[in-house]
């Protein structure tokens, strides 16, 4: 396997997580994001994935593109351990945790959204942090209400192993806290969120201690 | 089960044609969204889904959220017809392209989104028409490009049975229509929507034909 990755993006940071979990440690490849020139616009990189984001995850043949499936994939050929339990309902509880934040949450606060606040709506640096803390404050509150309905108790989102959900959530929250955002509404997110980073698959996907990080 | 809807929910409308491929018809709820004072802030439906959006599913004891996880539910809970793929290849391919759309296009284009641009920003209907065209020009462009690779043929977008990424693009071609987006640039895009909207159970879900339409 093959991985297209970049140290600080959210999506990217989530399969390292997942990879992690699973034991798995495919050969790395580095796509410096930048506006104008970035290694995202460049033809190879293009016409692996049309979409010019990170992550990509090449298995043989096959080509995998959105953080989300590619972690499904990963769970549907190296089972093991799951990132999703074993029962449809706790399943739909996890993914939606997951969509929570995956969905409503990360890509209103995109780099590419934050640029076309400035570049076309005139947005200066405050209006933009606001825009960033407004959406981080909605979507982890939701989050924090849905982990109290039909929790199983236990350190992590969905009981005492790490899943889906807490792969969605470690990412966001070290976007909050770079962009300084309020955290104390959130008691039980933040208990997963140390658990999570008490673990060495979360430890290490951090984007600190990626071979790219600047 | 007992569904919880509103006629011009995007993620509702999926949950419709999911629901009616899978020939399921349980009790139906309508959520009146507005701004203020609507439906989705009352006591009962906070209560049921702290997130306050619908679609809600309620299927004994268990309450899903969000569109996709519901989907997935549905899919595990009554495999035929089946909404994914067999193959993991093929099942992450169409998870990628509902993906492209719930997640990178219609969040950024809710209206709640929309309510922070004019409240909090000044812009005008101009600037959030041009917003709004803007993402879902990017969305269906990246949506097409996917569409290009690894396809299996077929009338939809996976093959000659609709599933998930038919379901995610026919709501996001409604919408499109409602701003008078440009469509001509998406020819595969669109002649899968036109396969899916002379199917019973995507015409049978369309906005218009909801008993709450307006």
């Amino acid at each position: 396997m093959e991985f297209y990755d970049y140290f600080r993006s959210s999506a990217s940071f989530r399969v390292r997580i997942g990879l992690n979990l699973k034991g798995l440690a495919p050969g790395r490849h580095f796509i410096h994001l930048t506006r104008d020139g970035g290694q995202q616009f460049g033809d190879a990189f293009s016409q692996l994935n049309p979409q010019q984001l990170v992550p990509v995850l090449v298995d043989g043949d096959t080509v995998l593109t959105q953080s989300l499936a590619i972690l499904e994939y990963l769970d549907e050929t190296h089972p093991e351990p799951p990132l999703l339990p074993k029962g449809p309902a706790g399943r739909a509880r996890v993914r939606a945790l997951a969509l929570s934040i995956a969905c409503d949450l990360h890509p209103i606060n995109n780099l590419r959204v934050l640029f076309y606040l400035k570049d076309h709506m005139n947005q200066e640096e405050e209006a933009r942090t606001a825009w960033y803390r407004h959406w981080v404050g909605k979507g982890l509150a939701a989050f924090e209400a849905m982990l109290g309905h039909g929790a199983p108790g236990g350190r992590f989102c969905h009981g005492d192993t790490p899943g889906l959900a807490d792969i969605c959530l470690v990412p966001q929250i070290f976007n909050a806290k770079r962009f300084d955002c309020p955290l104390d509404g959130y008691p039980t997110a933040m208990r997963a969120f140390d658990a999570c980073m008490a673990h060495p698959a979360f430890d290490a996907a951090q984007p600190s201690k990626q071979p790219d990080a600047e």
